[in-house]
């Protein structure tokens, strides 16, 4: 029997979550956590047409209750809050354009936020407790990711394992479980703790499942402590516990890394461009000279894209892309949309393969490997371009955090265009609708009772 | 990317389970399906008092349906499959006298008929069609259970993780899943798969949710499936499935043993007596004697239980039980019911602290090492009691199996009586209802609509 009286890392960390306030987070805190929760609507918007995220959602319909205060954002219906959460959780990853954070290789948002609304619908709470909730799930989350470790990835999908935990602590939080009582939601959390990388092979439908069940049975984990439903409490480090089971490299001191000082949620990284990452600096660093020279995609000659090896390997197979998929990989689709359009985002690439604007400029793009951005890779992604006009100019674009990570965040403005874009693009939500849910995501702290994101569907 | 078109062992599986039909099954194994399904229905009525299946069966109420097609046998309500199946999961194994298969040390009925009944029922499938689904379940279930091996059970609670392949296979079958999709549900089942040991060092509730999500699951990734749904295929062998991720001594050979020549289902074994499976031999050696002798319990002047040293390490530390559970490891009392009462089952035990003809028969009982049963053992479970009498005789008993093993199976008499008391026992349903039940427990093959096992509560 475990002594149940002393301090160890599971217990630290419940007690962390469930006791967290709102005086507690440093405002920058809130700001950014309100700035995620209006990324991932916009994200789990755009997952409205993805076939795995139709079928989780009818089949939420299907067992279900007809109607709930929780919301299922793709198909503007209501539904209880367990089943709100899978629905939603689904909905979340499928055009992956959710936030990331880079440490745990844990995308928080899709498996918190969905807990976190459904439950907050369900018990009528205030956005300062959505808030501070999500901001439990995400410091939970983001450090059991980093306990699990780089073994536990190598097999497990970590937002489908790490996950449970997290949504059982932002679920719990809503619930105002006690920390004994989070302490059992998470051996409940994580004693069902799953997700295999096997479907990747196959490219079969597991990856929405994944979230949708983590999601799910974070809740279920929650809502069950608060009936007394116990669990391990050593859920994580015990010798039957998560990390003996799922990693061969777990850190338990991870788990309460600076709880309290180190916000992990100001960590993560927000998805800016809807393609290949290994795009994204050299997309950053051309957007930077076109912004600063005002130039047209007619005024350049060529452009030298200074990459990592990475790079070079990853994207060098695509010349002319044959599908939109196949465009997320190509280095001169990606900059020829910065270029054309200011942006290559999912509308842009969907249109991409018969742009002219895009095609003609397709093959002014190459790439060079560059000694000190692949020296700096993987802890850095810098982003290094040379423009040469037409007019015989030679021009230097440079960041050295591609856009969205935390040194070169999105603003408010960006955030918003994202989202309504996601959204539109699946025809999950008019602009003007969103602007309302935008109106919502930055009125959060003030907003008494959280209710529908969106208005709901004619039935 | 796998090759689609070779047989490999789980697409061997999924189409065994696929394509199972009822001529395919030999009678006697549909027999034992039968007996298997009542013993379950009564396993799981007993779990009614259980905190834990109240938790998790209020739970359903609350996210689920008000109503539906499902039956919930503890709340005698409605509801959709998912929850049903998740409901009844969680009360099967609550009174651990569900049965047991004893080489892959996996609990069949426990996750694998709360999945059939309830997609039964939602389908208005035939008994025909259950039994022919719970025959797929148990085969994919107890070969999943043995592929991943004793690595696997030292960490993993089995029925819980091979649990969810188990139930998609039932209700999979239920579903009429092409052999691809029955596939792809083993995709979404085993990418779900969880249930960790860690909770019993905390003696915590997690048991019953392992049952319950692994029904769930189940049922989850077979509804999945039928709607195209799509998962890995090589779910339990692939470099990233089941084995690589929960086991190191993994046989796939296991999954494919002989299948539909030899059905692991006739292997399965009751649980008899409602004590420490080290005390079931000799009570059936006393019981032997008892009945064959027609002995009363103040006949005799002291009963040697001749065990191996395992009973003894486990079962020495109580002398007098001061809990109903201490009395369950405490072979003086196991067989002083046994001499009093002729049965050690769950009324008894709850009974046993004050009966005085168990107290008075107590102190006649000792344990003695025996070298041939303790070398046996494990392979066999041995049984062998002396008795020596007041009037001088020396009597011995013998059984070469314990009772409930395949080879020492329950009578339908037997089966019904446990299944009655048990039911009774938990206040659950009456002797009159059991009776119901029972009759369309045997009648199970020309049923053409399963139905409710029992009457609905009055609303």
């Amino acid at each position: 029997m475990n002594d149940d009286t002393t301090n160890h890392p599971s217990r630290v960390l419940a007690d962390f979550a469930a006791r967290l306030e709102h005086a507690d987070i440093p405002a920058p805190v809130l700001r950014r956590c309100e700035d995620l929760f209006l990324d991932w609507a916009g994200s789990a918007l755009a997952g409205k047409t993805g076939a795995p995220v139709q079928m989780i959602t009818a089949y939420a319909a299907q067992m279900g209750p007809q109607d709930g205060p929780s919301e299922v954002l793709v198909s503007r219906s209501g539904s209880s809050p367990f089943f709100a959460a899978m629905a939603n959780a689904a909905a979340s990853h499928f055009a992956e354009q959710d936030d990331v954070h880079n440490g745990s290789v844990f995308h928080p948002a899709a498996v918190v936020f969905p807990a976190a609304l459904a439950a907050a619908q369900a018990l009528g709470a205030s956005g300062r407790d959505l808030l501070v909730a999500s901001v439990a799930g995400y410091e939970v989350g983001i450090r059991v990711g980093e306990f699990l470790g780089r073994s536990h990835y190598k097999i497990f999908h970590t937002t489908g394992t790490a996950g449970t935990l997290a949504a059982a602590a932002a679920a719990g939080r809503l619930l105002g479980l006690s920390p004994r009582q989070m302490l059992d939601a998470f051996g409940s959390a994580g004693t069902q703790s799953a997700g295999l990388w096997e479907f990747l092979r196959d490219a079969a439908h597991s990856k929405q499942l994944h979230t949708a069940h983590a999601a799910g049975a974070g809740v279920t984990a929650a809502y069950l402590a608060q009936q007394g439903f116990t669990g391990a409490k050593h859920i994580l480090e015990g010798a039957q516990g998560m990390a003996a089971a799922m990693s061969s490299d777990a850190d338990p001191a991870k788990l309460t890394d600076r709880l309290g000082q180190r916000w992990a949620l100001a960590e993560t990284s927000f998805k800016f461009h809807a393609s290949c990452r290994h795009t994204h600096p050299a997309a950053d660093a051309l957007q930077q000279v076109f912004q600063r020279e005002k130039l047209e995609p007619s005024q350049v000659d060529s452009v030298t894209a200074h990459v990592h090896q990475g790079a070079i390997d990853v994207l060098g197979a695509v010349d002319v892309p044959e599908t939109v998929h196949q465009a997320k990989f190509s280095m001169g689709t990606v900059l020829g949309l910065i270029a054309a359009h200011g942006r290559a985002g999912v509308g842009e690439f969907e249109a991409s393969l018969g742009d002219t604007a895009v095609s003609s400029f397709r093959p002014k793009v190459t790439m060079a490997l560059d000694p000190e951005v692949d020296t700096a890779y993987p802890a850095r992604w810098i982003g290094k371009v040379t423009v040469r006009t037409r007019d015989g100019r030679e021009l230097h674009g440079r960041v050295d955090e591609p856009k969205g990570d935390p040194g070169n965040t999105l603003e408010r403005g960006e955030i918003e265009d994202k989202a309504i874009r996601l959204a539109e693009f699946a025809g999950a939500a008019t602009r003007e609708e969103m602007r309302g849910l935008i109106e919502t995501c930055w009125s959060l702290e003030r907003l008494p009772r959280v209710g529908r994101l969106l208005p709901g569907a004619a039935r």
